[in-house]
């Protein structure tokens, strides 16, 4: 291995790991994968945020799936987005454009400030802005806080990207069906007001932001990469 | 347990299972988690299709997640669709208006006609229509095929439904905060055709039916319901 090839690798592992941040800043939900104390798979859903190089999961005090999770158990929290679907001639050759990530490890169960913190980072994630619109917290509501957090480390997550356009590799591509691609976006719909609320009231500039922020996701081109690193 | 008690809980499962079945149909990626020859979490995204009592999932051959998962080994299936934030007046009860679904059991691995049955049910779930618009299948296709089949029984799956206006318990509400409600959609974008098509070749039908069918769900409203049956 020459000094060249380890800066290459070096280089690599940076822009995947640039890539895995990317994805997990867009998305919203994540898959929590476990495995119970019987030995036997569970997984539920959470919102999640990034906060460097951990993740934090936002749970309820009492919430079931919490349960499960022996502070220190390992658990596997797992993150795509679909960015298209790519229609090719053949049905067999329909794929999807897509990223996909799993960053395996120990959870560490967070408590007062730092569940706080944690919560407060989640909140930023999910509705920016939202935080400077509103009160602060109750003392009720920071003993009800809990969070988990993961650490994202050198070797405990892998990315997997596809993003190509049809690749046809037939010798005489037909020309009377059509193929290309077709994106999938995530887009937030017109808020509704509560109904107590004045009229003349106007939704908050945190809501209007996300409403506007028009499609999440445009990313199209060629190419496909895998990034392993655990 | 009098009849009546009886029948209503028979009533109930089956209107659970209706929204189980209506949010299986509705969502297209699903996360498999299994748990390792050595006993760890593991967890990959995959295209599926509800195929009546039974999901499909599809996977290519050589696929690395499907190498984690031995013939009839369990695996959970978890599908989940995020349908709104909700804004409430402190940080700390802002929530969102979800479902969640976790189906477990162990998996069936589908080949030769089976598989290609299975490849067809799911094609025809992601892009309806599309199938006619091909040619057939080629043997080395069906060759190729892989497909994985979970069952949904009685008792091998859960529902979680949370789909809630903004509740607020204040004795005095503000009315200076905006509350309420902020749909999440997903949307299909404008196609984008390959390059080396005559301009005249229209994009088809089933690509024009998802870009035009708008925003994909619109569920809003009151209550808070959860279905357990396993």
């Amino acid at each position: 291995m020459t000094l060249d090839n380890l800066t290459r690798l070096k280089e690599k592992r940076r822009s995947e790991r640039a890539e895995l941040d990317r994805l997990l800043d867009e998305e919203l939900v994540c898959t929590l994968a476990t495995v119970t104390t019987d030995g036997r798979p569970w997984a539920v859903p959470m919102f999640y945020a990034r906060d460097g190089d951990r993740l934090l999961l936002h749970g309820s005090t009492g919430a079931g799936a919490l349960r499960q999770v022996a502070a220190g158990s390992e658990a596997v929290v797992a993150v795509h987005a679909i960015d298209a679907i790519v229609l090719a001639t053949s049905l067999f050759e329909h794929s999807a454009n897509y990223r996909s990530a799993v960053v395996r490890g120990p959870l560490v169960r967070l408590t007062g400030d730092d569940a706080v913190a944690a919560l407060d980072r989640l909140s930023d994630t999910l509705v920016p802005g939202r935080r400077a619109e509103l009160r602060g917290h109750l003392k009720t509501e920071l003993v009800a806080t809990v969070a988990l957090a993961l650490e994202i480390t050198d070797d405990n997550w892998l990315l997997k990207v596809s993003d190509k356009d049809v690749d046809e590799e037939l010798d005489v591509i037909p020309d009377d069906v059509w193929t290309g691609i077709l994106p999938i976006h995530r887009t937030y719909g017109e808020p509704v007001r509560s109904p107590w609320l004045p009229d003349d009231l106007p939704a908050p500039p945190s809501v209007v932001a996300l409403r506007d922020a028009g499609p999440q996701r445009r990313r199209q081109g060629r190419g496909q990469r895998s990034g392993t690193n655990r």
